[in-house]
């Protein structure tokens, strides 16, 4: 089932990742609110509040909204006069099983204690157990009616693998403005398959009220291959296939080669989980944030050059599937050319990538 | 808190371990088997049994207990006729931060599921939910109330830290029959300490009715510093000493070290248990393995010499420790002299480790 992306982690733990958690904020702070403000006023108030992060990646954002979430719940339960007894917090970070876990429990999670306590002081910083939590999530990962609050961002564009059927897809790497109607449907149906399948799988282990905050990168056009959302693996196609007219590389090796990955719309969204059933939907909106935005992720950028910085942050997403199909040697090669391609674009077009994000509630 | 054994985990993967395990079996089983016998008379039978393994370390020692557990809870949730729906499982494994989590992740947890659907058939393998629970098992990390089953072995002799107060221990490394009187008390105090807020912690993790099964290195003899638990540390410092009057080891060097272990006898278990008051002993006793069980580890072991194996197994172990306070260097010579030493009295000596095992309930 993790196919899809190799060993590597769902998520990449990019600037752009960042800025978007910080823009889908209110988001999620409305979530977290109403989730406490409905339990609190059921007379079975819990005093463990479970979340999951998917596809939590091991980086600085791996536990930005799990703090988020603590320091929310709270705040709530201290203004609510739960402050008898401070709540405890279990923090479940998952990702598939070739993420780097140990990182995570080494570095990153006494940075998070130790901001904890910084922040909150010692007194009123809760209990917060942090767990690792291997494999994919288009399958079952936790216990039934565990989990109060589900957070992913940048990850469920993932499809489980490749689809079948896309072998007609030539000389592109991902839905293209040239791509045939079957691939597309193909590339569609996985789409339903996988999401809907993630639906079910959460269904059972989200409490009754429990709520659901998702973003992934989406488009706001009905056409699957609008370039919105297509754009930016045309153009790594484009350097691939610079690097077959230098005999670099074999056309059909390229011909074979797809991405896993669907950028669905908001209305596609919205039908699955209507269809799957279990989950209201309180809010489901478009966002966008320019390629440039790649900039600032501590990385060396020659001033001024966004090509660079985009080169960078897509080949952290996408070296572990191009190093699997065409090998490590091209890698370097290919980037640069990305890089030149890509400085050339934004030079001249508004270049963005559109966020999809839900926030739903698990029905009675 | 986890200073005693630095950033390696707490047990290590050997064969003594393994055969530990196998040798405890029946009590494991009895209490695995009362847990599900008095949790199924009550009207709210869990369909949901979380177990922890504390001090998991990083091996195919790691899941035995969590396999055994799942098939025996499986069995008698069937004979008792809850087989219209399988429980579910939640196996939390427990280790320092420097544990290799990743390893478990991709190795040993796949494993684990491979042979449970190869064992139990896919219509009849429930679901197991793994998870990596990072930190010191001398503080929480379990949500309260959550856990129906504990199990550790070879972890719990390891103290939190070195105690304070043991410079007078000159010339030895752990409890020595040369050791003073106010030595032995530190280290005991220490154990005290550190066992019962190892209870405490429990205590608030533990459902009712819930089980916890301990085994770590211990002494029948009520004398700290009986030969049964100290003498394989005395031969290890006595071939430090060597390497001291070789001038290779400063002599004020190998004073200031100290393993923070510590190998209680049955009635001091006891006594601890008895004092925090959480939990009722169902179970407790000693046994005896020899040292000469570190062979079978899959190293190659020249023909009949005990000494190899039981260096080996102790390197494992002590390294960690070691090249933290020695450095890397004296390592090879020290295991080499250590090994001789060994070897030399095994042939002369019975010599065996004592195991303390402890099976209780969390009282109502």
């Amino acid at each position: 089932m993790n196919g899809g992306v190799g060993e590597a982690s769902y998520a990449n733990n990019s600037s752009v990742q960042k800025k978007v958690i910080s823009m889908t904020k209110p988001i999620t702070e409305a979530a977290i609110t109403e989730l406490i403000m409905c339990s609190s006023s059921s007379s079975s108030t819990a005093k463990s509040f479970c979340m999951a992060e998917l596809g939590c990646s091991s980086g600085p954002n791996t536990l930005i909204v799990a703090m988020e979430f603590v320091k929310i719940v709270s705040q709530l339960c201290r203004k609510l006069g739960h402050d008898d007894k401070l709540p405890e917090f279990q923090i479940q970070l998952n990702d598939l099983p070739g993420n780097d876990f140990n990182s995570i429990f080494k570095s990153f999670a006494p940075s998070f204690h130790a901001q904890l306590l910084q922040e909150m002081g010692s007194a009123a910083a809760p209990y917060c157990f942090l767990s690792g939590v291997p494999g994919s999530f288009y399958g079952r990962l936790f216990a039934a009616k565990s989990l109060h609050f589900v957070h992913s961002s940048y990850s469920l564009m993932w499809l489980s693998k490749v689809p079948e059927r896309v072998e007609m897809n030539k000389g592109n790497i991902y839905i293209a403005s040239t791509s045939p109607a079957n691939v597309i449907n193909a590339y569609y149906e996985q789409f339903q398959r996988d999401f809907s399948t993630f639906l079910r799988c959460r269904s059972e282990e989200v409490v009754c009220g429990g709520k659901m905050v998702l973003t992934l990168l989406g488009r706001k056009s009905e056409s699957a291959s609008s370039k919105e959302c297509c754009y930016i693996w045309e153009l790594l196609a484009l350097s691939l296939k610079e690097m077959v007219s230098q005999g670099v590389i074999e056309e059909e090796k390229l011909d074979s080669f797809n991405i896993p990955q669907y950028t669905p719309s908001l209305s596609e969204v919205k039908t699955e989980v209507e269809k799957e059933g279990s989950f209201t939907i309180n809010c489901l909106e478009a966002s966008e944030i320019a390629w440039a935005a790649c900039g600032g992720s501590g990385f060396y950028s020659p001033e001024g050059d966004d090509g660079y910085d985009v080169a960078k942050c897509m080949r952290s997403v996408a070296e572990p599937l191009l190093v699997e199909h065409f090998g490590e040697l091209v890698i370097d090669q290919l980037f640069e050319n990305y890089r030149n391609i890509l400085s050339d674009r934004m030079s001249k077009e508004d270049t963005k990538f559109i966020n999809v994000t839900v926030s739903m509630t698990r029905k009675k």
